[in-house]
């Protein structure tokens, strides 16, 4: 016994080593499992995520911009808000946001928690303000008990509203796709033309900017390096957040996880289909023309980064009672 | 052995006797467990109830008016369609909708199958047509794979569609609320006071109309019975289905289970708490005040009879395809 143990031992560590060394090697990491922190958060802010009395209508959710049905969006050029007022940008995937550097597409918003609040009170989305939300939940027993539950106390404020979608969010990863599957050692997982895709996508130097957990959302970048992006979008990007000039048009790179899922893109959604993404980018960003085989390679790649999508019940929201204040759809 | 056998049976029988006795004799029965014919029919149809791409938009979905996290309603006085169109009428509950005598505030619909076609092609609600409809669906593999396993056949059309829906809103009863297990013999499943709001109920008339497994939705009456009822609502309810001047304010009796959830009231939404509608109730249909602690009473009643609400993970949609034809948010 004391002479097989160590053999074992050594084998087991090489066999992991070899598949770290795998992986490490890879510009593009496997998505880690989901670290859940506090499961009565996720609960709650799994219930406000869906929770369309968080807006001034009680028609709009999170989700219905960033519908969990569909990719984490709705699959809009740019979203519908509060009266159908026509959103200024296309509604990123809230899939695997944890990921993100900071958040919305000129990263405006440090983390998932800050985002949260935004679209509540913009005017153009929810159009709801952080005191009415309040006030809307406060009035509930049964948002009040959960909310004592979680927070251990009977005043409700933005602050722990925020926490707990965030957490929920967190939770909003999608593991086990056949790329990942891949980077883990089955190569069996993608075809030869799909790796031919990935072998291009690095190559010409996708990977530059797409690259991690979630081949994106690490990093900002100018939209039209090579060559200037035309669009009648009047998103301006990071220089909005900065006021720098030299920061104009550039956005958040993002994630290319899911990406079959997420038309259609850019920040200005112009983009149909990944057909015409794959082309654009090329040749605005790296200065290359891929060939009609080339683009079909890089987007059946594209499409092996479709993970396990989020699964659990619809959740059941308290109903309001009398003193809750009504929602105004209309003036 | 011999003997003791038949005693075992003749006390089993009278049990069940006994209990199905004291249910039979109240004029409100529990809701039976559901019937489910076509599992494969129910997957789908969820999905399809989920998915906005059935509207021209490609934002609006059964569920956004029918919100299974809401009661089964969008909770709006009247509801919001395609463009933020005023609705012209409050969003009748989807739960225990099967149990319905016909579909619509107006029965113009005699099923769940044919209300199903109805909202798709509204050009105030969802503004698809059913032909648009088909061709968005018919272009995804995924779809196309499941209507196939499904019905049989490659291609899709809108019939399936209906079908398909009305089969998932078949799943959507609601059993098992506190009123329920009272009447299943469970006597402490209810308090005194919700007691007293049922024999009240029961003694006024209420039940004459609000009857059945689902205290309502099995015949049309005149809203404004003793005294007219005032409101600027112009739906003139059965008489737009039958050209009969006697139907003329005619409406299905809603149903009363999941009532706390289901606000606000009446076919135009104008009675915003359960409070207010039992009191008109009382006066238009009854001819009867009713003091505050009898309102009181009623409505903690009607409060027991909110039943488990439908439990299924949230659906997972087929993504678009390149040929798929856009949704058409804004014109």
């Amino acid at each position: 016994m004391k002479i097989k143990t160590p053999v074992i031992s050594l084998l087991i560590t090489t066999v992991i080593a070899s598949s770290a060394v795998v992986i490490a090697n890879e510009p593009v990491q496997p998505i880690s499992p989901v670290k859940v922190i506090n499961l009565a958060q996720v609960e709650l802010g799994k219930k406000l995520f869906f929770d369309p009395r968080l807006s001034k209508s009680g028609f709009i959710s999170c989700n219905s911009c960033h519908n969990l049905s569909m990719g984490g969006t709705d699959n809009l050029k740019t979203s519908i808000g509060h009266k159908w007022q026509q959103g200024p940008i296309n509604s990123p995937t809230v899939l695997n946001s944890s990921l993100n550097i900071a958040q919305f597409w000129d990263g405006r918003a440090a983390d998932l928690k800050e985002q949260a609040g935004g679209p509540i009170a913009n005017p153009g989305e929810m159009a709801s303000t952080h005191t009415l939300a309040i006030d809307v939940l406060q009035s509930m027993p049964g948002y009040v008990t959960e909310f004592k539950q979680v927070f251990g106390t009977d005043k409700i404020d933005i602050d722990q509203v925020t926490q707990a979608i965030a957490e929920f969010e967190k939770t909003l990863v999608t593991p086990n796709s056949r790329f990942d599957q891949w980077l883990l050692g089955n190569k069996n997982a993608i075809t030869d033309t799909e790796l031919a895709g990935y072998n291009l996508f690095k190559q010409v130097g996708c990977t530059a900017c797409h690259n991690g957990e979630a081949l994106g959302g690490t990093s900002f970048q100018k939209m039209g390096l090579v060559k200037p992006y035309i669009t009648t979008n009047k998103a301006e990007g990071l220089s909005a957040v900065t006021g720098k000039d030299a920061d104009r048009f550039k956005f958040k790179v993002p994630t290319l996880r899911n990406v079959e899922m997420t038309y259609p893109y850019f920040h200005d959604g112009e983009a149909a289909t990944l057909t015409e993404a794959v082309d654009i980018m090329g040749r605005l960003q790296l200065g290359k023309h891929f060939s009609e085989s080339e683009n079909a390679q890089i987007v059946a790649f594209l499409k092996t980064l479709t993970g396990e999508q989020p699964s659990f019940l619809l959740p059941i929201l308290p109903p309001s009672v009398d003193k809750t204040p009504k929602p105004v759809p209309f003036d």
